[in-house]
């Protein structure tokens, strides 16, 4: 059995909804533009982290910390739904962090990211990362003024995850797929995960990467440099 | 740096969304009402399944019913964002299987599984599992009409996620942690992980489970058949 089930077909109270939604996405891409227009005039990079909680978002930006010490200024904005535990773990690698609790919010938006930005000295940055709240959904419809968003892919997660969730998929230009040293342990194909992502996305680039052994930390590190 | 960010301090546009979602939550709660009644009249345990994606919850459908065929009669809806995988791996236990597609929505509803029992003969079951969308943040909210509400959570995902995704764990009256095998190869400390799920949730009752060895697997068949 099957049922195809959507917001759009709720009925009248749900229209509401949507109608709503509508009016605050266009509000959030108006100030994604201008947060985009201050990235570029100041030449600062911008990558928004976005994964399932527990797929390595926070393990990435440390190593990519480490390995860019003395090469890039990196700053880090941190979204959670609760706590500013990622927040420190990035902190005591002496990058400026700010933290963004969203309070049950399931995603950041380009609002929250302008008044983190306030917060930063971004004029002292070449490279920002915005990490979002682990979420493999909501995330996906919301630009906050990146250059590109950067998804996050554990092998633990299992193969079939882009065909599931495309949307995010669809809207990163890089897939990060972590915990590669894992895949012995796991039910997990590498080339059917990364089939089943190009079959969404078939532009997107793809990192294998492992923060327990670095492999796949200096193709990354290279990739920042080139792009930054 | 710390930033403070919900949607009720984002001025007037959010303001109607916050309207907006209320009326949906207490619509959504009217036939959450309806379907608990339907299940209690027929005497049927009614779980809904809460996780990240790849947390598990397909695998220990899978395995509970191996272990539980013969003994009480199951039924599952499933939801996903796109596609019917999760449904075809359950279906292959001949178990009668309905998949909810959310197209993008990112939780199930009541609304929704209200839909998906006109197509299960409900009468038939003595064991309805509800596998929602793979979201920690969102599916918390939406009540379904269920007894209860399990959370799983793998050890692959880290021992903070109980602190920083709190509503989940303080609304879910049991949480199976999940792939315990992978214990030694990853950065997970289990009784930290059950510490911090406590502090959120005192009465939330912990099983310790792995679908590749089965362990925690007889305990897990027992409670459902004690409470079923």
């Amino acid at each position: 059995m099957f049922i195809r089930g959507s917001k759009e077909t709720d009925g009248e109270g749900d229209m509401n909804v949507i109608t709503v939604e509508r009016k605050v996405l266009e509000k959030n891409d108006d100030v994604a533009r201008l947060n985009r227009a201050d990235f570029h005039e100041r030449g600062i990079f911008v990558l928004n982290l976005v994964s399932s909680p527990g797929s390595g978002k926070t393990s990435i930006l440390e190593k990519t910390c480490e390995a860019l010490r003395g090469t890039m200024r990196i700053s880090v904005i941190e979204g959670d739904v609760q706590t500013d535990l990622d927040a420190q773990r990035v902190a005591a690698y002496g990058v400026p962090v700010v933290q963004i609790v969203t309070l049950g919010g399931c995603h950041l938006d380009a609002g929250l990211v302008r008044d983190a930005m306030q917060k930063l000295d971004i004029d002292q940055t070449d490279l920002l990362f915005i990490e979002n709240v682990g979420n493999l959904v909501c995330p996906a419809g919301y630009d906050l003024g990146e250059a590109m968003k950067v998804a996050v892919l554990s092998t633990t997660e299992g193969d079939d995850k882009p065909l599931k969730y495309p949307a995010m998929f669809l809207n990163a230009s890089v897939l990060i797929i972590n915990k590669t040293d894992l895949i012995p342990y796991v039910n997990c194909n590498l080339n059917e995960l990364k089939g089943n992502a190009l079959k969404i996305n078939p532009s997107i680039r793809i990192f294998e990467m492992s923060c327990t052994t670095g492999a796949g930390i200096p193709e990354w590190r290279d990739w920042l440099i080139n792009k930054g």
